[in-house]
C-alpha cells in the first residue's frame, strides 16, 4: 500500500527541480520529504542522485551499506528516484552504480523473506514487481556501471538496464544464483536474463545459479562490456553518449515495441505472483533454509 | 488496389516460359507488358532477372539507380518477379543482388513518406509488407548477395533471404537504422533481425540504429559470411547448390514450419499495421523531419 | 497402447531396490519381467543401466546393435528406466551414453517408418513423443555422453539432456539431418533444437539438415563441450557433480519452469501431430523414398 500511495505522488515530489539538486541526496530535500508522511529520511537515506559530467545524464548511486541489500525501503526510493528522473525533461539517461565498495548489490534483502507476516511478503513483493517493472520499460537509457559483486536481485537490477559495464575485478561475481540458496527465481527474472543471453545459455546459468567472473560474464552476454575499474564511469558515459545521439521519441518507441511483452506477461498475473511468493517464502522448509543461510551470514560478520 | 489485382495475375504472366528470357529483363517482354494496363515499361523498369551459370538458379537484380530506393513501383516489381520465378518450374533458387555500384539498397524511398494523401500512404505500406510476407516465405531459396550499403528497408529485404553473403567492403554499412530517422522499424522488421541476431543484438541494434561495416555486421550474425566483392557472386553460387543439395518439399515444409508463426503475426494484423504506418507518417512532427532530411540529401547531390 | 499399459506400472517396476541392480539390466530382473505380460526379455534388451562411481548417479547405455535404432522398443524401455530411476530416491542425476561402438543412435528405426499400417504407426509415434516429453522434462539431471555418431532421433534423445559432451572423432557427426531424407522435423524437434542453437542457426541447421563434426557442433552450441574419447565419461562425471551441488528441488523448479512451456506446446497437439506423421509417412512417396533408402542400406552391409 505504501508503495502504491507514493507511486501517486509523483507531481508533489517534482515541485523543486532537479537542476538544483547537484549532488544533494533525494530525501534532504522539502520536496523528497512531502513524499510521504513522517519519513523524513526517506526517498535519500538509501539512494544518491547526482548530475554527471555530461549534459542530460544523472548518476544514480544504490547507498544501503553495507551490500546494498534490497529492502523495501531501498526498492521504493529506487523507483521514486527513477521516476522523478523520467519527469525532469533535463535527464534522458541514468548511470546505475553502487556508493558501497565492492558491491553493486547484493539482491533482496534477506531479512524482508524471513520471519515477516503475509501482508509483508505481499508487499515487499509488488515492491521487487515495480522496480523491475519501472527499471525494465524506463524512457530513460540506462547504463549499468558494476562495480561491484552483482548476484541475484543486484543482477536482476542490472539486467534492467539498456546497457551493462563490468569493472574487472574477479571478486565481481555476477549471476541469477538463486537456486543456490533454495530458492527460484521467478518467470520475470527468468524472462530478463533469457531476452539477454539466451535460452540455451539461461538454462545452465539459471539451474546451476552460476555467479560468474568477469570474462565469463562477457562471453555469455551477462555484459556488454568489462573495463579497468578506473574507467568504469567514463566507459557508461560515453556509451551513454552514444545512446543519447539517437532522437528519444524514436528509441524510446523501440524499447517499448522490443521489451513490452516481457512486462505484459508479468503484469497479466501481477497478483498471482505475489501469491505464489508469499505462499512459497512462508514454507517452513524455506524459511528454515533461510534462517539458517542468515545465521552464517551473522556469524561470518561478527 | 494494383498491388492486389496485379498480384491476381501470375497465369498470365508466365505464358512465356522463363528459360527464354536469358538477360532480358522482365517488362520488355510481352507477358510482363500485360500485367497491367498502360504500364508497358513495369514489370522490367527496375528488376532484372537473368538465369545464373548454375542449373536452376535466377540471379535478381534491384535496378532503381542511383540507390535502389524501394519505391511502390520497385517493390511491386520485386514481388511480381518473385512469384514468377515460384511457378516457374525451371527456378528452385534465387539469389538476389543489385544492379546499382555501391549500394544494394538504400531502404523505402522517402519520396514515397513525404507529401503524399493516406490513400497512397497505405498502399505503399501494403506493398513493403507484401515484399516481406512473400520473400520471407519464399518456397524458393533466397541468397542475398550484398554489393553495397544495405540498411533499413534494403537490410529488412536481405533478411527475408536464407542466407546472406557480403562484399568486405568498409563503406558496405548494413543494419535497421531507422532511429536515426526519428522513425520506429515496425514490429515484423523487428521480429525479422531478432530471428536473425537474437533478442539481446537486437535491443542495441535497433534503437541505436547501428549501421554495421561487414566485420561486425559478421559478428553479430546480420550476415552469414563476408568476402573479397569479386568473390561474391560465387560465394551466392556455391552456397545455392548446398542448399539446393537439400530435397526442395522437406526443405520448404521446414522453412514454413520455422518461419510461418512470425509472418503470421502480421498477417493477422495486417490492416492494423497500415493505419498505424498511415497515422504515424501523416504527423507534422515526422514530416517536417523527413522533408528536412529530402532536402539534405538533395543538396549533396547538387 | 503397450506403451500406456507399462506406464501406468511404475511401483511394480520398483519393488526390487535399484540399489541391488549394479550392473545388471533391467529386464533380467523379475520385476521388470512383471512389467509386460510374455515380454520376459523387455526392459532389460536394450537399456542397460548401472550405477556410476559417483553417488546418486546412474550410467544409462542404450544396447540395440549395430547402431542403437530407436524402435518402438527401445523408446518403451528408455522410459520405463528413466522412470524408474526418477522414482528411486538414491538416483538424482543420469549419464546417458550407447553401449555400440561408434554411434550414440542412428535416430529412429526406418523399419517402423515402412511398411506398417496406421495403428502401429501412431503406436511408434506416440512412443516418440513419450520418450521426449519425459526425457525432456525429468527431474533428473541428464548428462548426454556422445560416444559416437548423434543424428536426427538420436540427436534429439540427446538435446533433451541438461548438458552434452561430445567425443572428439570427426566421425562423430551430429544433427538434424532429416531433410536429406526427404522427411520434416516435427516442430518440437525444431522447438528443442532452437531452443538449443538459438533460430537462425535452427533455420540453417534444419532445413540443409546439417550433420555438423565435433568443431562446428561445438560452435553452434549444439553440444556444451569436446573432449577426447578417453575423457568422455569422467568429464561427464565432473559436470554431474556440478549439477549435482544444487538443491534438487531448486534446480528442478527452474528447470520446470523454463522447459514446460516447449513441452506444453506439444502436450496441447499431441493427437493432432500423431494423425499429421501417421498421413505423412502413409503417403506413396514417402514410402517409396524410405524403402529405396532402406534397401541402399541393406546393400552396404551385405
Amino acid at each position: 500500500m505504501a508503495l502504491t500511495a507514493v507511486l501517486r505522488l509523483p507531481a508533489r515530489a517534482l515541485l523543486r527541480p532537479w537542476a538544483l539538486l547537484r549532488g544533494v541526496a533525494l530525501g534532504r530535500t522539502e520536496a523528497a520529504a512531502g513524499i510521504r508522511n513522517g519519513a523524513r529520511r526517506f526517498g535519500s537515506q538509501h539512494v544518491l542522485v547526482e548530475p554527471a559530467a555530461a549534459a542530460g545524464v544523472a548518476v544514480m548511486k544504490l547507498r544501503n551499506p553495507p551490500v546494498n541489500s534490497l529492502s523495501l525501503e531501498l526498492l521504493t526510493e529506487l523507483v521514486i528516484s527513477l521516476e522523478k528522473l523520467e519527469n525532469d525533461k533535463v535527464f534522458r539517461g541514468v548511470i546505475l552504480t553502487s556508493d558501497c565498495p565492492s558491491v553493486f548489490s547484493s539482491g533482496l534483502d534477506l531479512r524482508e523473506l524471513c520471519g515477516r507476516n503475509p501482508a509483508r511478503y505481499a508487499e515487499f513483493w509488488k515492491a521487487v514487481q515495480e522496480m523491475w517493472l519501472r527499471f525494465y520499460l524506463s524512457n530513460l537509457v540506462l547504463v549499468a556501471a558494476i562495480n561491484g559483486a552483482c548476484p541475484a536481485g543486484g543482477c536482476l537490477l542490472s539486467l534492467t538496464c539498456d546497457y551493462r559495464v563490468l569493472a574487472d575485478n574477479p571478486k565481481y561475481l555476477m549471476g541469477l544464483n538463486e537456486t543456490l540458496l533454495g530458492i527460484v527465481a521467478p518467470f520475470w527474472f527468468k524472462d530478463s536474463i533469457m531476452n539477454t543471453i539466451g535460452h540455451r545459455a539461461t538454462e545452465q546459468a539459471l539451474q546451476l545459479g552460476s555467479l560468474l567472473p568477469p570474462a565469463e560474464a562477457l562471453q555469455v552476454g551477462m555484459v556488454d562490456q568489462v573495463v579497468p575499474e578506473d574507467q568504469l564511469l567514463s566507459t557508461a558515459l560515453s556509451v551513454m553518449a552514444k545512446w543519447l545521439a539517437v532522437p528519444d521519441h524514436a528509441r524510446q518507441l523501440t524499447k517499448s515495441m522490443i521489451r513490452q511483452a516481457t512486462a505484459d506477461r508479468l503484469l497479466k498475473q501481477r497478483d498471482a505472483d505475489i501469491q505464489n511468493f508469499v505462499s512459497f517464502i512462508s514454507k517452513d522448509a524455506i524459511q528454515k533454509s533461510l534462517q539458517t543461510y542468515l545465521e552464517k551470514l551473522k556469524q561470518k560478520k561478527g
